[in-house]
């Protein structure tokens, strides 16, 4: 018997068009993980007219009343943004019982212990994953996995235009402002990039995650933040020389029992988790004695990304049962183990030959005649013999091992190839 | 009002005793999250008088009776391993509706589907986060937050011996022998390491993951595996030179609809995100077109570590409202901001200075009338002025600012002076 959850939306840009095909796609998932249906009862948009892939006309609104007022309404998505009058709509759904979920990381910043509240008071729930760091759970690990583990510190690259432009400035040296200008182009940056590369955006964030993982009130005026704007290119590459990285972090720590939150560019060891995350990515690092150091890292940001946070919100509110839904699924095997040898991948391969005129030729042909084809090859003599490494083209890994097998059957080739998967396309990094 | 939520615990182990001493330093967390006091009422065990600290002699038994048929007892947490007896009790538990947390992966990747099957049948919770990767939340961020993203694919670096030896090898040139040796004498691998070495602990945790990631019955069986005992030193050099590090990896795909998974040692290239992963950790990379790439990463054994997924488990279980407890802890300022300059760091410091003899004498020496010592230095003359950059030791900010003050106003110095926070010790990376 499934029952039907009534959701009610608070605008439909990028991020709520994303919540609108997720549910579309996922609807069969979501009916057997909580035993209810969704149902996309109410759209609150600014132009009627405009084409919404996936909704119907009829459920588009103008009047937030038709929303607010309407007490068949389960759980209200909020992907508005803004601080005022979102704020007042919201306190006004969870204090009548409607649970929210909202990806606003300004107003969760500003007014979080406020809304945290109107939700204790009115039985209702308010999630908000989707608002630092897009898909990364790291609000679920927080609030759940690692409720008790006593975090101590929380260091994030939370914000991923910043992290796009030091990652390029690094690896192209390039200066400051062209490879904000590239971050632009690339629709990793704003026309306006202030909020991100000031810091501010970040900060918004770190009163977040800092306030959930300390359980104690963080807003984003006890944050100090600075941004990369200020940066000289001069450091970014002496810190490099030296074996550092360049990141803007997010940097939270509890001193004596006594919170400590910041946002600022700062340097990280070449061999530290963070130092390794590239890109418009982002990552948090959680420690505590208990756990050590776990660190999430993903696209901190993307409308397809930030809806499934905010769908995920949506099922953790429908009190998703993961235990039953499991027990379904694997009480028989829903789906087929793949054929031995279907798996497509790319290769290394290494031969040890007879140091012949003509002996490279003749293994690529063999392997040409598999349709496996070579990417890299490295040859060295060592005195009569050879060895030969090659990194092979992505192919079905049957058809690979097929053809290895006839190279061993060659008469130049003088030890049992050995065959190593490689992942991704085979190529070198740069 | 809170009740009271009595645990029988199978076994006292290391992971048991962690279990213990977490859940007496966070009752306090544990009762505000859930409203519920934990008890730990019956723990079976085989030596009566070992010394179990925190633990009353009077909860000890040696009769798995006094656990299985106490119907008070309301959540089993698992600790002994084995898959015989442990299935068959297990089974009776969850089948007469006592919920259970076990960290028993052999049991689960052989008989997973039937113990969620009885969980169904009973009305119990069966949890298992310590099962794979320790405290890394992997599973429940499966099970719950990427519920609905139709994950494609799990990779990932599940054995921390394997991982410690293959980091080994590659940073310090030694053979596998010498590397298993020294991963021995550190703790990391055991007396006999086969299962972590032959790949059999990384194909458990992978048919559960993939179990889950897909919502699938796939059982140990089905997990062809290869460790890294046949592995020879040279193809981890030659990879490392073409730009490739070696991981013993886990691998799920879906293929069309079809599941494959396996593990085996394959080369990742040095700019993927599981290349970084080092020394004994361990990391998952999570993947479907919904959430892009997201990577969970962090120590993959360890008794606290291991006891804190335990206990993350049970408080799933007893259904903590995190809503409720962060209203609550949110409610007001519960814990000071620290001052301002309070954190302790090490910095990086640039200096344009006149290039005059004697410059880095008096800087060091205003630095170190402050109680700020330097730790690296790099001095650069370009014409007549110079440039001076250095790594100072972990010290209060506030000192080091009051120091580089000081700098400023030295005349020998030109320009303001630009200080960056440094992460870690200020020791650069090996």
């Amino acid at each position: 018997m499934s029952h039907v959850v009534r959701i009610g939306m608070l605008g439909c840009g990028t991020v709520g068009q994303g919540v609108v095909g997720i549910l579309h796609e996922t609807a069969g998932t979501i009916e057997r993980a909580t035993g209810h249906r969704l149902e996309i009862a109410k759209v609150l948009v600014r132009d009627l007219q405009a084409d919404r892939p996936g909704l119907d006309r009829g459920v588009l609104t103008t009047d937030v009343e038709d929303i607010l007022g309407d007490d068949r309404i389960d759980i209200i998505i909020e992907v508005m943004g803004g601080v005022e009058p979102t704020r007042e709509w919201l306190l006004r759904a969870l204090g009548h019982g409607t649970s929210v979920v909202t990806a606003n990381k300004q107003l969760l910043a500003r007014h979080g212990p406020e809304l945290l509240a109107a939700a204790e008071e009115g039985g209702s729930e308010l999630r908000f994953e989707a608002s630092v760091c897009a898909a990364i759970p790291v609000i679920k690990v927080l609030r759940e996995a690692l409720l008790a583990a006593e975090i101590e510190s929380v260091m994030g690259i939370v914000n991923g235009t910043t992290n796009y432009i030091l990652s390029e400035m690094r690896r192209s040296g390039m200066s400051y402002g062209d490879a904000l200008r590239q971050a632009q182009d690339l629709g990793y940056a704003e026309a306006d990039p202030t909020e991100d590369v000031g810091g501010g955006d970040a900060a918004a964030k770190m009163a977040i995650l800092s306030s959930i993982a300390f359980h104690t009130r963080v807003l984003i005026d006890d944050v100090p933040y600075s941004g990369i704007d200020a940066l000289q290119s001069d450091d970014v590459d002496i810190a490099h020389e030296l074996g550092f990285v360049m990141k803007l972090l997010g940097i939270a720590r509890l001193v004596d029992g006594a919170v400590s939150v910041r946002v600022e560019p700062a340097l990280v060891p070449g061999d530290h988790p963070l130092a390794s995350v590239g890109g418009a990515d982002n990552a948090v690092l959680l420690e505590s004695s208990m756990v050590r150091q776990i660190m999430l890292e993903g696209p901190g940001a993307g409308g397809t990304e930030t809806a499934s946070a905010v769908v995920s919100d949506v099922l953790s509110i429908m009190g998703s049962r993961p235990g039953s839904f499991l027990a379904g699924a694997l009480a028989d095997a829903g789906r087929p183990m793949a054929p031995e040898g279907s798996l497509e991948s790319a290769f290394y391969v290494r031969l040890e030959v007879a140091d012949q005129p003509g002996v490279l030729a003749r293994v690529s042909s063999v392997l040409g005649e598999s349709d496996v084809s070579i990417l890299t090859v490295l040859q060295r003599g060592e005195g009569e013999s050879a060895r030969l490494v090659m990194i092979l083209h992505r192919a079905p890994e049957g058809r690979v091992r097929q053809a290895i097998g006839r190279l061993a059957d060659m008469p130049e080739v003088r030890e049992q190839p050995v065959l190593i998967t490689v992942v991704g396309s085979g190529e070198a990094p740069r």
